[in-house]
């Protein structure tokens, strides 16, 4: 029911912008490459004949109407914005596939008893304001709005003030109501390539756990002082980023622990680290798992520190816990790609995305298609048109299925 | 035969330049900073006499008469540049100590056969701009002039455009003459103060290699990435850093091994690295010794690359080997702190100094005063008064000697 090669020429038109030496993108968020992402989103939004409103915290919502406008709308979308290294999928792709759903309902003369919106999520990556999230956060009230407008990124900058320099600071109130929600992503892993489905549906999301690691030695001279006599702070930190790999290699399941970020003090060739920085991302899809992974990362970062004379804090800087989405809508996709005859799986999304805030406040369902290798936050990130068109179509079914005819 | 009081005022009043929190200094080579500092060195030795040139790579020479001018001078200095986080004495008690020899030489209305000059070397920390010892390495044709000026900094500067910024792009000719080197410091390092000894005789220096690793991995999503499938370029580098570790633990003798700085790519926190790159320091007095611990740290950084599924690059950055001083003038020095009845030893110095290059040159010596709890390179490096005064009184009578009267 779409046309898969405009879908397809869009997201080549978008990846343009930002566009990397290795066929990538970074359109950090609220950045001039963001801007120049929306801008573009939004001229064919209104071409399309939707009405764009953006919220005080840069979501934008492009809505077609529905036959009961008193109704609330059944929402499609996901992201713009792009790891620095990011590819040309991410986010992007469930954007576009919403639009091309939208475009086909106005070919086929579609009309809906709900209206239809494609939402445009502020800032999900988390690497240029950190957490992720942020604008799915914000609308479903994880996030309080001025907390979130204070945000100071890694370059400086505040959140609040690169909304209205980028021209996304809007006026709409942050409690956008909704109907429902859903999201076509890429998977980005490998399960289904591997396993050779066409369409993941998405059951869910498994639990994130994300932390700041402070360790603190003492600096000194690299050539006068003893190796016994050393308080190394990045011996003791590359100590811990071994400990936390290990966490995750002898965890069941599908566990993942990552150090993302790893900042040494003071930076000089010859001066033994005092004081390293670093991030760690752990997730499981299973809460009490997770919590054991907490507890043995937690044991193993204080024994490190211990045995190297050193201190190390932690600091819990955000987490979700495993999210299940709606069963009513999760049926729905499962049943779109029956009726297409596409192979499918359930799958649960290592990934965070802002349907897993979204499904905190109305039912949430994600689709997802395979990408190639499962590489993703990469610029060489890629997918088959194919695929593109048939989690598209996915998308138009389960949409035109919730919002009624 | 000097004034200790004096010598300590004029540190303190150098202190305050580029002042740091915990008491330290922050005087980055041709910083803003480090221009004042230069600038306070230059109105003294002017108030005390002397004649002040300053070459092509920006070192200062101050020039006291001799009575035959024909003759080259005896030179004492060291450096005014710190590390970021540096502390009140490494390198400027030398050069302050030498400012106070001379001041004692006018005070005393001693004429001595040579001339006598301080010297301020450029960039001795290698911290701003690498390597480090550059305007003692340009001077004794260890490095190329034109190459040092290209240098760039780790914040974007380029070194000749520094030199002239702060006014200290000299005129002079790099290879100035000199007679002899006598450089006086702080050890750096606890084995004066451990073993109470007032005065260490520096014999020589201990070798160096300095190396760049780049580690290449394959970035991908922090998420959906199972651990088993990862290509993780820090996980590969911290083990690394371990291994570095491990080449200085089960080395004999004196081994130091450092990582210093450690860079991660792309720098998100749910982005598996790509790509590290960090900074190896191996030292050790033994020449032999310090070339096994080249082949241990390579075959280490190559079996762990290969292990972890990424690649390695291991770069030359910078070296020297264990350089040893002159007898005659390392007798003077043992001589003169015996004289005066200062409790001492030979030692051979940790770090590299200006003086390790001039000793290729011309005859070098150094003397060590001890430094509280061996730590140098960090803001609470500090030293005992009467200590400086001892070492300031065994360059005056090293200095004479050489100098002849
Ligand atoms: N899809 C995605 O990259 N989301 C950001 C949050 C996360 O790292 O899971
Ligand atoms: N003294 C000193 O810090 N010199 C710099 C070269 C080295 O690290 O040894």
């Amino acid at each position: 029911p779409i046309d898969g090669d405009r879908l397809w020429d869009n997201l080549a038109e978008m990846a343009k912008i930002g566009a990397t030496p290795k066929g990538g993108s970074c359109r950090l968020a609220l950045s001039d490459e963001d801007k120049a992402g929306r801008d573009l989103f939004v001229s064919w939004c209104e071409a399309a004949g939707c009405t764009v409103t953006v919220d005080r915290i840069g979501n934008i919502f492009a809505r077609r109407a529905g036959r009961d406008p008193s109704l609330p709308p059944v929402v499609m979308g996901s992201h713009l914005d792009t790891q620095p290294t990011g590819g040309r999928f991410d986010g992007v792709f469930g954007v576009l596939a919403a639009l091309e759903v939208v475009r086909s309902l106005n070919d086929r003369g579609v009309e809906t008893l709900h209206p239809v919106e494609i939402a445009v999520w502020t800032n999900e990556e988390g690497s240029r304001f950190s957490p992720p999230m942020m604008g799915s956060g914000v609308v479903t009230g994880v996030f309080a709005l001025d907390e979130i407008l204070d945000k100071v990124a890694q370059d400086g900058a505040r959140l609040g003030d690169e909304l209205v320099r980028t021209g996304y600071a809007g006026e709409a109130a942050v409690d956008h109501p909704m109907h429902a929600y859903l999201e076509a992503h890429i998977e980005q892993g490998p399960v289904l390539e591997v396993e050779g489905k066409e369409i993941g549906v998405v059951t869910g999301a498994q639990g994130q756990r994300w932390y700041e690691v402070t360790v603190t030695g003492v600096e000194a001279h690299a050539g006068p002082t003893p190796m016994r006599l050393r308080r190394d702070a990045l011996v003791a930190a590359s100590t811990m980023v071994q400990a936390v790999q290990q966490v995750g290699l002898e965890t069941a399941g599908d566990p993942c622990a990552t150090v993302g970020i790893l900042d040494v003090h003071p930076h000089s060739r010859n001066v033994i680290p005092g004081r390293v920085f670093f991030t760690v991302d752990l997730r499981h899809p299973d809460a009490d798992t997770l919590a054991d992974m907490d507890r043995r990362f937690r044991a193993a970062v204080a024994a490190i520190a211990e045995r190297n004379g050193v201190s190390a804090e932690i600091a819990d800087f955000w987490h979700f816990p495993p999210t299940p989405f709606s069963a009513e809508l999760v049926d729905r996709v499962r049943d779109a790609a029956a009726g297409f005859g596409f192979s499918h799986r359930d799958i649960v999304s290592g990934a965070g995305h802002d349907a897993v805030y979204v499904a905190g406040k109305v039912p949430t369902a994600m689709i997802f298609i395979p990408c190639e290798d499962g590489i993703s936050h990469n610029e060489v990130e890629n997918i088959a048109p194919a695929d593109g068109a048939r989690g598209a179509a996915v998308l138009f079914e389960a949409l035109v299925a919730t919002a009624g005819r």
